[in-house]
């Protein structure tokens, strides 16, 4: 069964999971995998690669997005993070240290490690705050790649919490309004809240307008790019797909000025303060190049409905309003409006039951990393 | 002297400043008031709509929207006031209440009154438990239309705070993805950081993709609207400008779903959750019809980089991260790449030498108001 079946199953795909399904749709041929066996796999790799301290930390982390359907943040990954680990870029069994601690707030450093566990700590020390305060604010530095951001929001609506997230990137390809060269990453910024009875509410972006998996989706099928997407060396619009993948100059949410791009530039700019220099992380433009570690930057921030709002009355509102947004009478050629996190919730429920498909050809660069790292290769074990 | 000359003057406009000055490019000639005849101005108008308690507060509000750029949220705001008093929708010297206070967080009703008194207030709260417990958080209810979000943010920064603020909107005007009809506010973010020697970080966007006053500029040209801009009554893209006005039916940031519109309407249901539900608000679109006022909500978040990173670091990485943007290389058709707040920054130094450019429409107007509400009339006092 391809991955695309699965999406149109799926109904609409609103947050960013058509894009994130790119990589994928393309594929011939598609193995299903449980999530037990998938986060095994994971385990496993994340253990060959950095010591057994945070391997499940980071299993769990794309596992979840692999369930949620945010392919571009799930076992795709492994060779990223392949990449990052011959480089020695990542700490083994980093040590992950509390280096201020103030009322609501708290700073941890990273050791150099992936972004996983760090940022899980920093949300579930964010809520504990906030259970005690009202809010809670923790930043993370020494840090590197954490997956999907909205992972560790949903992690805090879990915990009757709202979540908000926002991550720097280890290398820049968001160009400023006006300019012609990359100044940001793809900053995301992640939220969700806590329903009464209903899905929390669930938004996971980055701020440039699109997601490098559409480039790939573009190329593959030799289709022209509209204007706004990617910029060329110039910062005139890029339209061939092969130079923007080339290039990775992107444009900011909203794309050009006339779109509204200085919007996105500021929001990721902002996500950058909040995630970089508040945490006192490296921004990669001003990064020492000699330095042996990337020094990526998170936030994580919790704010209590309870402590707002008093006992079962978030809830209630937030389930109502998330119904309200589901009843908008739909556009002349679309089938139904979606509230923030509806298609992350339907396709949770989809790969919960069926498995999440996984390419062949992305089977056989996981076993050859596997191989590689002398770790168990377990995505085609018989279920357990 | 016109505005529009005013707007040249002060080199590339970025965050905003070239939408919100539309309503006053088309001005064939303006006066240029000082900012505190302005203020006096304001502070009569203020009383006499709604009593002496809180006008100096909104007249503040106004005056540093209006120094800032930021002409769509200051003295042109006089006619929408007139309208919200003449409808009685705005409280008399309202109460401002604590209704909430728990450790880092506090909520406040504002009484029915404008917004500006309580924002401030809440935004000065906000910035005091940062101060203690190194971020705080302040909702509003029972609040109005509060002027321009910029305003409580940059405040925040001058106390030395990271200010992050959002609002809800009395009436709902953006069109989720895939919907023909309005459900959310163009709902601004505004968020902003201080500097050590320089200015701050300053970013303060709606959430839709333009604003209202680029139509009005579209309308006055009789030019086409792009695709993305604002839709139809069947979702799709609206092209008349007329219509567009007379409508209100506009996109999120991004625009189409191809160009990232979900991004956008996703980040405009966020605002609506920290500043409506968060705070126990009405959410517009599901408010009792009957209701005497619109109970509108914001939220004030501060956060105290001395906290997190101890003194004297925030502020030097925060220049020299704004000096990185500002040195992108420009793109072939621009001449230089601007960091967010630099627009407002470079407009504030020049009105406060040389004054506020009003059309003589707007002065006409502001007459009018003032002498059917026995409020003196000041716009063209000889400076005293």
């Amino acid at each position: 069964m391809s991955a695309s079946a699965g999406t149109t199953a799926a109904g609409p795909v609103l947050h960013g999971a058509a894009s994130r399904e790119a990589d994928r749709a393309g594929a011939r041929e598609a193995i299903l995998v449980p999530a037990p066996r998938l986060h095994r796999q994971l385990e496993a790799l994340f253990t060959a690669w950095c010591g057994p301290a945070h391997a499940t930390a980071s299993a769990d982390a794309l596992v979840e997005a692999d369930l949620m359907g945010i392919d571009s943040h799930g076992i795709t990954l492994v060779t990223l993070y392949e990449e990052l680990v011959a480089k020695s870029m990542i700490a083994r069994d980093a040590d992950i240290r509390v280096v201020q601690d103030l009322g609501a707030i708290a700073v941890l450093d990273a050791g150099g490690g992936f972004g996983h566990a760090p940022a899980t700590r920093a949300m579930d020390l964010a809520c504990e705050r906030a259970a005690a305060f009202g809010v809670g604010a923790v930043a993370v530095r020494g840090s590197n790649h954490f997956g999907a951001a909205g992972v560790y929001a949903l992690r805090a609506a879990r915990a009757g919490m709202i979540g908000l997230v926002t991550s720097a990137v280890h290398a820049a390809s968001i160009v400023p309004v006006f300019g012609r060269a990359p100044r940001l990453g793809t900053n995301p910024i992640a939220f969700a809240a806590p329903g009464a009875d209903g899905a929390p509410f669930l938004l996971d972006i980055a701020t440039s307008t699109i997601a490098i998996g559409k480039l790939k989706l573009a190329a593959r099928e030799g289709r022209r790019l509209p204007d706004g997407w990617a910029l060329d060396a110039d910062g005139r619009p890029q339209h061939d797909p092969e130079a923007a993948l080339r290039d990775r100059l992107m444009t900011p949410l909203g794309g050009s000025r006339e779109m509204g791009g200085h919007k996105g530039y500021g929001l990721a700019a902002m996500v950058e303060v909040l995630s970089t220099l508040l945490a006192g992380a490296s921004y990669a433009p001003l990064r020492d190049r000699g330095a042996p570690r990337y020094d990526v930057g998170h936030l994580c921030l919790a704010l209590s409905p309870e402590a707002f709002r008093g006992p079962n009355a978030f809830g209630p509102d937030l389930d109502a309003f998330l119904a309200c947004l589901r009843e908008t009478p739909p556009a002349a050629d679309a089938a139904r409006v979606l509230a923030p996190g509806d298609p992350e919730h339907a396709m949770r429920a989809r790969r919960e039951r069926e498995g999440i498909p996984i390419p062949r050809s992305l089977v056989a660069a996981v076993k050859a990393v596997a191989e590689a790292r002398g770790a168990g290769f377990h995505l085609e074990d018989p279920d357990t």
